[in-house]
């Protein structure tokens, strides 16, 4: 083996000595013994009496296969961890061993600070066997509840990325992460192994990958196991690693060797650390990684129903099952825990023998209690700049221009700037900052890359901290990975290609829920993406870049920790950013346009309209003190432009209308207020938009999502709604909207078509709008823009003459 | 460079002669001109008159960075093709390099076959030029309209999977895949080239992957341009290919470099077909692959206003920009086009000169006429068995058991064998096969894996036709790519896990959309999703596992691409497989559980349902000839069962109450027949749901989907949905539903609640069904598993005693 890998060094033979050897491969059966009887014990925790169908679970649920390998690695990080006094915290992808990360932390003491009713001794650990995969207990994966964990392992593939997120600004801690050799076929995973070109061994921390083949997925071998040893090698020296191979079946062979391995390894990290640390950073170090290729489900039934078990697909979940029906079965579950000897580990009582115990660390430095698996607690408040200070000056609505997200970009340059002594701020962009505008952010920072950069490279540097790599899931794991650990950061995306991390999305939101009902879970700083190119401005790019569609995949979350915003302008845009940079455990959707746009609001009125969700824009409307014919609504930035607009078209051809506008910031305010913390009562949205007068609502996404969320609602019978419809192409931003009658001309139709009282000229100015049309369509199919009177429109000052 | 390489052979220096450099440098030039003229000039395509603005675009839209790259690849291509007779597609990961496929499908006629009015010559050339990125012209990427494209590139990191797929089954073919190095970094990317892991040169074709490193992603430097040039060998040495390197600006040296590499690829790839083809397979290849290496926006401009532009990141879109306000720009422009000397490569009329003009291959060897990359071309209907031979029988409803997928299998199985012949026929799931129950198809085929296959696996072969790898990107990749090459398949996936490929979902909707206005392009099979393992019965793998939202998002795709299903049963799961497997066009999602459970329809009877989509089950109403007092309605199989066990317990209180039961299997049968094909008319659905009493609905997903369907319906408002509603863990199949207020006690409180008629008895029942309620938490607290009386209930032969 040795010889494939001609860099590293073969490990000596006797990293252990004879007793530390005998202790660690004790205090390693203790834990595949807790694993065991986790999966298939409700009574008889230590065996005191026969084994018997009524101390078994009915239903078996839990995956053995994994579960042996990961108890190895633990034993093995805690020796190091306490010979070095390393701060170490570990990332498990392969969830499915959720019963070895308990049992390990249940052996360290952690697990019965966190949840004093399991405690040390019998009682205790028949309650620990109980809970798991039980109702009302534990689930079956390493989840929020799991002590030191900051990866749910039930979608795989996102472990990588949350580890290196969680190194990123930790220069005191190494992250072991343990990937699967299922996980490893996975996308997300794939591309992540490039983390390291983002890793700056000065002011970061270290990661180290553990690959564990165990050479199955669910029924079929996985590819990693099946390729050649070199081919394998090749592969991660490609990724830019040191592998060192650990294999084996033979338990004291392998605790020596990954005993031996990690020596080598820490002393690795710690070259390339101290190398950094005293002379700057100079080139990107091949950091060590380690595969580790043991059976699956190791020390599990060899053979049952005289097919071979350990080792195989068939240790993947529970090796041996049907006990009721199986009396052999029963005696095979005996064999096999007795096989662990529990009564050379644990006393009469059921506590783990001291000589044992003394091999986990103590106190912070064991995994189940590193305050970075538990990042709220480490959670500092950004400081932040006034936002106010960013606004752009609006003396009237719609008389001046500016790219929102731009002014944005200005603000996060200071929150960047701000906290850099802290170091607990990043940006994080599949290489679009610059495209949607934050540019500002590379007066104070650069882009990070470890890698090679070259002269012309553009505000390119090893510790910038804007982190761009053209992989949505690279970001939202590091992302993750940073915020579960304690810091803040800002995801920003093009809208249609958010979508790739919709299942991330769904991960993280199901994480979020579950460690608000967890006592000592901290909240951490929210998920912030920034959704900018969206679908109205991207014309250019054409069919494949238009998607609204993220929202509604948003919404389907609970109510507590989704929130929504589209602000029409940039001093909205400013005060939303600085509530979502404040808040805690959410993820926050903000919806913003960089292209060029009428500002509405002024800081204070933004400021009141932000604060509210939702409300009534007086300057636009012409109800005062009296109901409205008609209610425009509108959200998001293009659709209140094309709103605002129609409103235009429509005081010029009926001045006596009475029209109501209303803005939607938050999105969450149209919900009832029964779904949703941010809704408005039912009375406050019949204030707002009556109890039966048209609407008119004009909407950045798709129509439904609107009627979803207010079919509740008294007058949602006259609610219209305006939106993406699916239809888009390379074309121009205007023809954008027409294609999907969201233009001002559809609108102003669509409220003409609904308001009876209008009477004779209603028709005429039907007409008048369809011509508009119709001009648009002859203007762009020959010049390929948009009508100079398109182009050049303003709300105040337009040649309608009507002052407004 | 070649001695990195030991294994390649160092190309000659002269594989072209001077004429044929000459002539090919020439045709590269006319596709390079070409593609500049599309991206700047409405007029003056031979530049017959100085240039001046008139002819320049107002809005500048394209991506010219690319295009140079994929331009030169195209012509070596078309030289290997001509000289080995090939049967070549040629896929373009780098989608917005699309002015560059349409220049050579242009110069190689099939443009103006396809697109009668785009002509040979200036005419011709102008139009061209006209209507890239133009209103009502063509997408400014790779597109459906782009003829031999199979991949669109806007979402980036899915052309080789979709290679691979193209080249399945087909071993005559050969694909050429273009991987950008900024779509390198995605996830789906990295994990796609493990690939060749599945690929078998006996019965597939080849895979060429050419890898264009050019630098730059949209602003920032690419991953794998700044490694080494020896860790770019290692990792796809590591993944399992043989890397040729071409590397170079000099046109003329590349040219010869590109030329000799080829003749080594393609020679490799004869001898890897000929010996597998001849000796059977014995061992996987390692498969050549190229990495090209030239400069962005190659033969561009150098320098714009004082910056280096070719070679940069300021050569990714428009590298000339702002004409109209920079007189200057137009004289590069001029001199850049001027600079490939079109009056040597077209005569005066427009026409490519034929002595270039016979570079390009003739007829169905023009890459962009293969037929290969229009599959509905080739697509043979699949022979299906009668699935009504599969039926399980079913005396009464409610009698037997089975599990629905499992049925399933075996009539995929028997498509699988009777399709054998024909080879187009192949499975693909995240290794989900036998886990969603499919297992019978392991009777006539295997998993397929051509990397090492030891004793004790289970169903893997080299020539297996289930295709398994732990990514639902490269199943959903690989599926893509199977499909628009004319062949047919299907999708089986754990529901929550769908929403990794949601992104992929969205663009291949949008190309079938896209495709379907395009005349030329043929019909292909459906894309068939099977999503098992779903919300419901997900108690044991818990919150991580449990997601229905996918439907959610498909149903915001075009309702004439899209079509869901969730049929209760398994004859009826029968039924609507062969549908979905005799459409085309289509993404059909087929919801369906893989437990054991009660079996409602018999085959006659399912038929009849699935034809009408929706319908009344008489024998589970007792309203006949009467308006009900409640109609209770159900979609998915979890959620009929809970259904009907609420009708059973209200008849058993209240026999008098008047229960009409209604079971949708084709969801799209509730929006309005404006919204969908599928819809029922307004008149249909007041008939079934009727105007005004209460519904009681029990949906399989979240409960807002119905409503977002259903607004529009007269009875609307008395329409009470229940669902999902993100409320899950690990615990019993029985509790999952009672976490949701979705089983049927609640659904029973649900009817009592909303019917008033019910008098007195409706508080005693409601106290009745509370208990059971709290019976229930308190069993499964005890003993972990569901209540008896759960567990073995009967719809017909319940201790109830009540005769249905």
């Amino acid at each position: 083996m040795t010889d494939q890998h001609s860099e590293s060094t073969a490990p000596p033979r006797d990293a252990l000595s004879p007793l530390q050897l005998k202790k660690m491969n004790a205090y390693w059966r203790a834990a595949n013994y807790l694993s065991v009887g986790q999966i298939y014990l409700l009574d008889n925790p230590l065996l005191k009496k026969p084994l018997t169908l009524e101390h078994i679970k009915p239903r078996l649920l839990g995956h053995w296969g994994t579960t042996p390998g990961l108890n190895f690695i633990y034993v093995h990080l805690n020796r190091i961890i306490k010979l070095h006094d390393l701060n170490v915290i570990n990332v498990t992808g392969p969830g499915h061993g959720g019963p070895g990360l308990v049992a390990n932390t249940y052996l360290e003491g952690s697990y019965s600070e966190l949840y004093p009713n399991i405690l040390q001794n019998e009682s205790g650990l028949k309650k620990l066997f109980t809970q798991f995969s039980f109702p009302g207990g534990i689930p079956s994966h390493v989840a929020p509840g799991t002590p030191g964990s900051i990866n749910e392992g039930g979608e795989l593939g996102y472990s990588l990325s949350h580890a290196y997120g969680a190194a990123f600004d930790n220069p005191d801690l190494l992250v072991a992460c343990v990937v699967g050799d299922g996980e490893a076929e996975t996308g997300a995973m794939a591309t992540s192994w490039h983390s390291n070109k983002f890793l700056n061994p000065v002011r970061d921390g270290a990661v180290l990958p553990i690959l564990h083949l165990n050479g199955y997925k669910i029924a079929g071998p996985t590819v990693l196991a099946r390729i050649s040893h070199e081919e394998l090698e090749q592969l991660f020296r490609g990724y830019g690693y040191t592998p060192y191979f650990v294999e084996g079946d033979d338990p004291e062979k392998m605790h020596q060797l990954m005993a031996a391995t990690l020596d080598i390894v820490i002393a690795e990290i710690q070259r390339i650390q101290d190398d950094a640390r005293l002379n700057g950073f100079s080139v990107r170090p091949r950091w060590p990684m380690i595969i580790l290729n043991s059976p699956k489900g190791w020390t599990g039934p060899k053979i049952v129903d005289g097919k071979p078990v350990e080792g195989t697909f068939r240790a993947h979940q529970v090796p041996v099952a049907e006990l009721r029906n199986n009396p052999e079965h029963v005696a095979i579950l005996e064999q096999w825990l007795k096989s662990y000897h529990a009564e050379e580990l644990f006393d009469k009582n059921g506590r783990l023998l001291p000589e044992l115990a003394e091999l986990a660390p103590r106190g912070k430095r064991r995994m189940g209690a590193n305050p970075h698996s538990n990042g709220g607690l480490l959670l500092r408040d950004l400081i932040l700049p006034d936002f106010r200070e960013y606004a752009i000056k609006v003396p009237k609505p719609g008389v001046v221009d500016a790219e929102a997200t731009r002014i944005q970009g200005q603000f996060l340059r200071d929150v960047m700037k701000l906290n850099t002594v802290e170091n607990n701020f990043r940006l994080f962009s599949p290489d679009e900052t610059a495209s949607n505008r934050w540019n500002a952010v590379f007066d104070v920072t650069d882009r990070c890359s470890t890698a090679r950069i070259i002269a012309i490279d553009d505000h390119v540097a090893n510790d910038g901290r804007v982190m761009e790599m053209l992989s949505e899931h690279q970001c939202e794991g590091w992302l993750e990975g940073y915020l579960l650990t304690g810091r803040h950061g800002f995801f920003s995306c093009y809208e249609a290609f958010i979508h790739i991390v919709d299942s991330m999305f769904n991960q993280h939101a199901k994480w979020l829920k579950m460690a608000h009902q967890i006592p000592w879970r901290r909240p951490i700083a929210s998920l912030n993406y920034l959704l900018s190119s969206h679908v109205w401005r991207q014309d250019h790019n054409g069919f494949s870049h238009q998607d609204p569609g993220f929202i509604d995949h948003v919404v389907n979350k609970k109510s507590e920790v989704v929130r929504v915003y589209l602000p029409p302008d940039a001093n909205t845009l400013l005060s939303v950013t600085d509530h979502c940079l404040r808040s805690r455990d959410y993820i926050n959707v903000i919806i913003a346009g960089k292209q060029p746009e009428p500002q509405w609001l002024d800081m204070a009125s933004a400021v009141k309209h932000c604060a509210n969700g939702i409300g009534i824009w007086d300057w636009a409307s012409n109800d005062e003190g009296i109901e409205p014919d008609v209610v425009m609504a509108s959200c998001g930035d293009v659709p209140t432009l094309e709103s605002l607009a129609a409103v235009k078209i429509l005081r010029e051809h009926f001045p006596d209308l009475k029209i109501r506008f209303i803005n939607v910031v938050d999105l969450m305010a149209l919900q009832p207020q029964i779904e949703h913390p941010h809704g408005l009562s039912d009375q406050d949205f019949d204030v707002l938009f009556t109890k039966d007068k048209p609407i008119i609502f004009a909407f950045h996404g798709y129509p439904t999502l609107i009627h979803r969320l207010t079919y509740r609602r008294t007058n949602h019978h006259q609610l219209h709604v305006r939106g993406y419809k699916e239809n888009g192409t390379t074309t121009t931003p205007f023809d954008m909207v027409v294609l999907n009658d969201l233009d001002r001309f559809h609108l102003a139709i669509d409220v003409i078509d609904r308001v009876p009282s209008l009477g004779a000229k209603a028709a005429h100015a039907k007409q008048f709008l369809r011509g508009k049309l119709l001009d648009h369509k002859a203007y762009i199919e020959q010049y390929g823009e948009d009508m100079p009177e398109i182009q050049n429109w303003k709300w105040d000052s337009g040649k309608s003459g009507i002052n407004l």
